[in-house]
């Protein structure tokens, strides 16, 4: 058992026992965490005998198919043709029903709306909902969850819950590593998770468009005198002409905030809509949020987008220029 | 108490409760787990009221002098010149004596020599040895041992353990990621290390230089038709023209093993002395040493290196072509 003592998270196991056809899901564009939680909860659910219904708006990322039971998750649009009825829905790693899907009434489904989350809250979000911030991720809660519902976890149930732990920490490298999130990856390694095995199939099975367009990205950057602000640009050509897509560009100015000397680091791309899309990062202390802001983009305070309507030149020019001058608020000389 | 039963291990606790003066020392070019394991040890035993002297060949590298006490530690050369005298010298991570450097000789210092490892044992190694490979690292032999012996782990030792955990698991990444490592992980942050720190210090704490290089040379992509044989090419000028130097090539590779449909990657550096210098990394199955054997190199089955008297050109043709025969023992189509 875990020692998880919460009026709501009792409510939500106690309610578990009777139900029969459950519908979980999870948001928009998923993540590690949302995968592996939703497929866990499903498979532990059908140890104890219920239904279980898979669901998201979006399809499942291409590193995460690797997990066992990912291939149940359904579109929802699959399941309006069907209009099945559910006892209850259970919203996981959400913040705000609307997150589930825009298009999504889950209330055509079920009377019974049950929400796990472990961000800070933002709104109350279905009927019972249990949210604590001070767990890493939904499927460290999920693992205590089942363990609590008398779940024995499978190999694959570890494995999957391994791999929400693994990348809502960032790869064990957030602040949210905590000492208890540690204790549970180790419990879920000797229950059968693969570390290697893991590692692999999601941070090294990148397509190889990905890797060249990542070399001529990152071949782009120049840095401010300071070496305090760091960029580079893509734009249409070189991601067509590396046969990559936007997606591929995500990660690469990570390698910008690996640099010791900066503080901003800003990916450029044009798109050759006439508009300039930027990413902002921050190493430190910098708030690019209230810089996107201005601009009406938007994102936290270490990691914003925004939208300038400029050449490339002209808005490459105008934000280092006025980022120059924004740092001196946070960074001394 | 740790459950560590071997007859080794308990002399070496025994022999340490009588110690005074502990000279500890680990391999020449340093890693993450030596620096950890060295300075942790030291500080542990000095907690006990011992006297300890920490000694390498080679300096702290960069990333690992934010280590507490890491500044203490001093090159052999120094000890030389006012040679002292210790009750023994404990040599950790070390499988031949050699290893600690070709000019040291532990005997002018001490008539007993200590040796601790998680490797496979290579050979007698000290007088007493305790080498146990079901280990992740040093670091987590030397928390039990600090712990069997009755020291009071402060933040400072459990940062420094936490590093030698984390860097000789690759991030957590590798095989030896063991149930028993993330445990001794989630006790060392309840101790007091900060997962987060320690990695922005270990893997963001970049170069400029090295980033800008590591652009340049992804640029040099190119894959045979299969997909299965990836290439880059790093020369001299582009070296220089970065502002870095050769130590700063040394993680580009691994971009390339994390391409899905790659089996060897290789990184032909031209220094422009008539040799071409050649990584070989294997994602899969290839025995990239073999391969390396047949030129006069080395390494291991998944990372080897060898060296060609060519013009780069020369070399990337002929080893891309031996390659493309080579694999085929490997890999099915």
């Amino acid at each position: 058992m875990s020692k998880i003592i919460d009026e709501n998270y009792s409510k939500i196991v106690e309610k578990l026992s009777s139900l029969k056809h459950v519908l979980i899901t999870s948001h928009i564009n998923p993540d590690g965490d949302n995968i592996a939680s939703v497929v866990a909860l499903g498979a532990g659910l059908e140890l104890l005998g219920k239904s279980v219904t898979l669901a998201l708006v979006s399809p499942v990322p291409h590193i995460y198919k690797f997990i066992s039971g990912s291939e149940r998750i359904v579109e929802f649009k699959k399941l309006d043709e069907e209009r099945p009825c559910f006892d209850c829905a259970m919203v996981l790693d959400v913040g705000s029903l609307k997150r589930v899907g825009e298009t999504v009434d889950l209330r055509k489904y079920t009377g019974l709306v049950l929400n796990i989350d472990h961000h800070v809250k933002t709104e109350n979000c279905g009927d019972i909902s249990f949210v604590d911030s001070s767990y890493s991720s939904t499927a460290e809660i999920i693992y205590n969850l089942l363990t609590d519902i008398g779940v024995k976890i499978t190999p694959e149930i570890a494995e999957a819950l391994y791999v929400g732990v693994m990348t809502d920490t960032g790869g064990f490298q957030f602040q949210n590593t905590t000492a208890s999130a540690m204790k549970a990856v180790s419990e879920l390694i000797a229950l059968g998770a693969s570390p290697e095995k893991i590692s692999q199939k999601v941070y090294f099975s990148n397509r190889a468009a990905k890797i060249v367009l990542m070399g001529k990205v990152l071949s782009t950057l120049k840095f401010d005198p300071s070496g305090k602000i760091g960029w580079i640009t893509a734009t249409k050509e070189v991601i067509d002409e590396c046969g990559a897509n936007s997606d591929d560009l995500e990660n690469v100015i990570n390698n910008l905030t690996s640099i010791e000397t900066i503080e901003v680091a800003i990916l450029f791309r044009d798109l050759h809509d006439g508009k300039i899309k930027l990413s902002l990062r921050a190493r430190n202390s910098v708030d690019v949020q209230k810089f996107a802001l201005k601009y009406q983009g938007g994102g936290h305070k270490k990691a914003s987008g925004m939208v300038l309507d400029a050449t490339l030149e002209d808005a490459v020019n105008r934000v280092i220029f006025e980022f120059r001058d924004y740092i001196r608020d946070y960074v001394k000389n």
